[in-house]
């Protein structure tokens, strides 16, 4: 069977119709999944996260595809990355890749070769690379029409361009880190701090751990919340850490919504401290 | 060919990408079909009615999982129901069942077994069983990978959570119910009443009807409201009440919003009383 | 390979799901895409250029089905045309078809006989055409189960319903012509003027293009405004002038939102004049 061909873009719902139409017409075979046309406009590190959630989940050789691209059109480079896992990435690099080089892998890069692998009669317009030169040259890869290496010329990984990534610590009873990103359906937010940072730092599930949020210098909140397993273990309208669905600490209320109540935000300037509080 | 997964969860749009690909992980070339991660959040009898108007319209043997789940991770059973028409619902037996034991009506229902029909890897995630569980047992379940009798132990029927439905009493010229669903898109409403209690009581589309809703026993209208086959069957902005597409009487606006206009909501205190005007 | 069913509605996310069973059941093998079920509300001008964008970009023979149908249930036709690339559409004859007549052409159209290609069991229900005419339909004819000749009665092409088009002109320096779209994730403009009347004009990326913006006799902005490939091309937040992905000339702020910022609207109402300006 063809590898499949997941999607994730900035266009909003409803987006991405003529770049599927575009892979059904290099071949109806190839199956085709839109993950997300939702993700946060020109937010790249969105992006990047994003994929790395996904890309798990998805046998090895899928050809994945992100458009998150402010830079459409400019100079910025076109590229299909292989990773270590067998899978492909297909994408501006201006960031995207950033996770992935770590996990799984970046094996090889290669910027797209326009002349040959962008869809015909499209030559005038230059802002929907999404369907004239990502969606076209997925396609063609997961068709078989072209091989990894007919994709364009090879350059160095170490010339992906990367976002800086943010930092966590961890010490006995004691984590520090960022919130990282914001689940908005269901008003939870998720930390930088991997599960297993938690369990070096001696806390377990039924702990009572002192969370402190800080914007820069500010202190949004500072107490205590239980550490449970998932949100029906608190009382409606308590606040819980948990585990979360990408490995990383979270904090919620059950059937609440944690990141309206403090107003809180991601990103470098907003840290948490997590420290385990005596029995 | 083997039967479809057809998915519906209250995680927002695009949520569902990861459990899409569980399930291709599982066999590629299972069919999965994400109806809606749109369901109204926490909301079971809003799933209960959305699987409802689905089920009828896709083949028997169809995999149906639904992941409307206040209760994840807590004692709740997650459950696999075979249908009386041979399709399966794999959902958290939490009321998301309710409308299904009447109609198609329900076989028998398993508890999944989390040490085999679980996704490896997970087990110290316990929020996310609509990617570590539902889907991954839905998958292997709709591959082939297990029997119906290999998902866990059987359990009563009886033993279905249940949510009260909502009642209507029917006679000559006269039908009483509720307000039982919202089409916020279109501004409809959706009563409890079948079109054929309508006909029980002798009314049909060219008939004057009184409507009068109530909240609680609060009048929020009555007034007289033609029945006719459709929105344009009325000049533009007349209200108008109609046979719904779930089989229900419903009443809107020709392109306008009857919900906003009466600020009307649904469920248990809102009373619906239909009568015949005198021609 | 049987013809894929590509759907477009003003349903509202989430909408289509029993349409998409109802084809599975008569051919589980028919491939079907829900491209946008976020058209417009009542929105036939925007259905009918929202097809037009897709149709170029599917495979000849593709099964295209439009619901975007205030006059559901009343006498409007509901037709299937042969388009004269060999794709097919299944919609309401209510100016959905107007931007196809020139554009591949339409062959030859048919109205759906509803006595044999209707969804048995639908008989009472009148507002739901989408589910239990024209999916049932589209479906029956991607599958092969019907002809074209079997769909019902032709009727002749120019009795076809069309809206009034909006007409630009082109002289040398100078273009004039109406903000013909919005495109509300990203703040962009399109108008109707294609890229091929700018390069007769005289007008090339690189230019100075002076830009007045009318509604009805109010000036909205009248100044200069360069003409780029895109976005990336100009400082963040400044504006620009480009070659939209559908073939005519656009408008927007690098990573900003020309339409709120001046408040603009679309349509007969909303003039557009373009001038080069002296270099």
């Amino acid at each position: 069977m063809k590898p499949a061909v997941v999607i994730q873009t900035d266009f909003g719902y409803g987006g991405g119709s003529a770049m599927r139409g575009v892979i059904k017409t290099l071949d109806p075979e190839v199956y085709v999944y839109e993950a997300n046309h939702g993700v946060e406009k020109f937010n790249v590190v969105k992006a990047a996260r994003s994929l790395d959630h996904l890309i798990g989940y998805w046998p090895a050789g899928t050809v994945f595809v992100s458009v998150v691209d402010p830079g459409v059109g400019t100079s910025r480079r076109a590229s299909v990355a292989l990773l270590k896992n067998g899978s492909y990435v297909v994408s501006p690099d201006n960031g995207t890749l950033t996770l992935l080089l770590e996990n799984p892998g970046i094996e090889a890069v290669r910027v797209i070769d326009e002349t040959v692998n962008r869809l015909k009669g499209t030559e005038k317009v230059s802002i929907f690379h999404g369907r004239d030169l990502f969606a076209y040259c997925a396609g063609k890869l997961a068709a078989g029409l072209i091989s990894f290496a007919e994709v364009g010329e090879e350059y160095p990984v170490s010339e992906i361009v990367k976002y800086e990534k943010l930092n966590y610590t961890c010490e006995p009873g004691k984590l520090k880190g960022h919130v990282a990103d914001m689940m908005y359906t269901f008003g939870n937010l998720e930390t930088n701090i991997p599960i297993e940072a938690a369990e070096s730092a001696g806390m377990v599930p039924g702990d009572k751990l002192l969370v402190s949020i800080k914007n820069k210098d500010s202190f949004v909140l500072s107490h205590t919340i239980p550490y449970q397993p998932s949100f029906g273990w608190v009382p409606e309208g308590e606040e819980v850490i948990y585990n979360s669905s990408d490995g990383v600490l979270g904090i919620g209320i059950n059937r609440g919504d944690f990141i309206r109540k403090y107003n809180i935000g991601f990103g470098r300037d907003w840290h948490i401290i997590i420290t385990k509080e005596e029995r």
